[in-house]
């Protein structure tokens, strides 16, 4: 294999396979990337088993053929290479020669052979969305999984589709993240779980842009997304996800109208005083019209008032604060409604369409605290 | 004692004295600073015993008194809270009450009595420097100090004065930095060793502005640092430092000059075969007018070439790329001047007027490799 390329092309895609490159592996061929050169093109190609990607590099093939290249090592090569031509030749034994400028590597590679390529998967009927919109609901979403691997189904997200409607949701036990995506075309009903970690990575490959979009097609066992010049598999979770809908109640008691930065910014200062060994709730003490939060821990005590439109009865309920500020870090309206049943109830914090919508379960307080 | 302050100066001043405050001390007042509000003047107050900072607060006093608060607490609810006015009020238990707009926080303080203040240091006949010179000297040399305990001279760094001359010397058995500053008064001869540790916290706090001026005065166990509203006090360590002049020959057989940025950027590129259960040094083969850098370890093999002007012998020498590489770090020339004189002789990265000398010992090498 001979294979000339720009050291910035080069970079962008191994960068982009990077993310399907475990760590630390049993199987040292997992470590790898491969470099693919054919008569049409340069494919750079990673899988960990649960997520695969395969991404084109421009280039120039003088001679085609392929390579397995520890993954770090040669990123980190690449990486410090001037900005200019990169020329990787590889002889018959893998050995792998990368010159540019007058820096000339010399790393031994091995051959592809007990390497696992992605499975062919058949295209039809993608499920489109433009790029900027995945990119946000994933980060609007996938704080709420759970990263406990006991229960499986909890470490991936619901991916839930019904005629132009995209649902996704993720739980831990303690709270719910539900954010409605309205799709411009129709498609056949789907739920699939796609698990959290992988959605992580490929929220870090995608740009945002609000114009490109990513074609996603759904298999039993994969689901595949196909953006700009990368692919990336990932593996489905198995199993039936939880039924949230009978959660979401639309009753209630009280209802708070808050401005969300200063709610979330006094949660934070409130948060200071909470230590690992000492996880004191935040305590929302609502009454004659006026909005209290309090903390009391060892280190000290703290309380802040907050100007609130009230609608219904006053209520006190403490929460564990970060799962207060995960939903408010994601919410990008200037105010936000709670809405409260009461003191042993979960809150809601959802918009008028409910097109997000967030459940945090209360945490048992002693009222007279 | 009930004060008030900006809270970006208070959070400035907490910032400063923070480098003063150990992350864990068997005494827990070290863990503290102190508050202290005279009539005229707010200042902040931490020490570690080998290090200790005072500094002025601009704010109104309402009430004198003093307070020891923990550190970090302190530090981490002013850094949280709004940017406004911040009340500090003390109770005669030294309950401390922190109000900022409508956040209002208690925690418990101490009182001062158990705290070590700084001894009374008598200020005559400083020594002058700009933040800027001061902050660059430490920074040109401190990376060249040793971290092993066991000897503590090393752990320092000597400031040598002479005349109108300061010379700042760090050593740790394989390498020496050197660096001379031409000051415009002249003052009595003085060498001082001081704690590298300490030297870089110092370099954390000073702006490094040119026409800011930094007082330094010493004692026999001390020396001191005046600059801004701020008191930086330091512990010397005793002892007399190693005679270094016997071991800077200007003798060599072998005069290299190269561009700086362009052997850096080669030998970071070489440092990437390198892995902490491998230390193979880099060669530098100099032979007919050619410079060659060369690596050859578990991971794979790099050459690279680079123009060089030569005067002299040809010559093969191997070294710890990473020495290589902190002293051409600090070095701002466009071109700099390797001095050699044999495979097993220490080299010389100097300038003409050597106002600074990095002397590096070589690494022994197969010549044959």
């Amino acid at each position: 294999m001979k294979i000339q390329c720009q050291k910035s092309d080069l970079l962008n895609g191994v960068n982009i396979v990077l993310k399907a490159v475990p760590v630390k592996s049993t199987m040292p061929i997992l470590e790898c990337l491969i470099i693919e050169a054919t008569e049409q093109t340069i494919k750079l190609i990673a899988n960990d088993m649960e997520l695969g990607i395969e991404t084109l590099v421009k280039g120039t093939i003088h001679e085609t053929g392929s390579v397995a290249l520890n993954a770090k090592i040669f990123s980190e090569i690449i990486r410090r290479l001037p900005e200019n031509d990169v020329y990787i030749t590889t002889d018959h034994n893998y050995m792998t020669e990368i010159v540019c400028e007058k820096a000339k590597f010399s790393i031994s590679g091995r051959s592809g052979e007990e390497f696992p390529y992605l499975p062919n998967i058949e295209k039809d009927n993608p499920v489109v969305l433009s790029q900027f919109t995945l990119k946000e609901v994933i980060r609007q979403t996938v704080f709420s999984i759970s990263d406990n691997e006991s229960n499986k189904i909890m470490t991936g997200e619901l991916f839930e589709i019904k005629n132009n409607e995209l649902r996704v949701i993720s739980l831990d036990g303690h709270r719910i993240s539900i954010r409605k995506i309205l799709m411009k075309d129709s498609y056949e009903d789907r739920k699939v779980i796609i698990p959290g970690k992988t959605l992580n990575e490929i929220s870090k490959i995608l740009s945002g842009e609000v114009s490109s979009l990513v074609n996603i097609f759904f298999t039993d066992k994969h689901a595949l997304f196909e953006f700009d010049d990368t692919v990336v598999l990932t593996r489905l979770i198995e199993g039936e996800y939880y039924r949230i809908d009978q959660m979401l109640s639309s009753d209630y008691e009280t209802k708070v109208t808050i401005n969300k930065k200063e709610l979330q910014n006094c949660i934070e200062r409130a948060s200071l005083l909470i230590r690992e060994t000492d996880k004191k709730p935040i305590i929302l003490d609502i009454s004659n019209n006026n909005f209290e939060l309090k903390i009391n821990t060892a280190i000290g005590s703290m309380n802040e008032e907050i100007d609130i439109t009230l609608e219904g009865k006053d209520i006190i309920i403490g929460f564990n604060p970060k799962f207060l500020l995960d939903a408010l870090r994601v919410i990008d309206d200037e105010t936000v409604d709670i809405y409260l049943i009461n003191a042993k109830a979960p809150c809601f914090i959802r918009n008028q369409d409910q097109s997000y919508i967030y459940l945090i379960l209360p945490v048992n307080i002693n009222v007279t605290a």
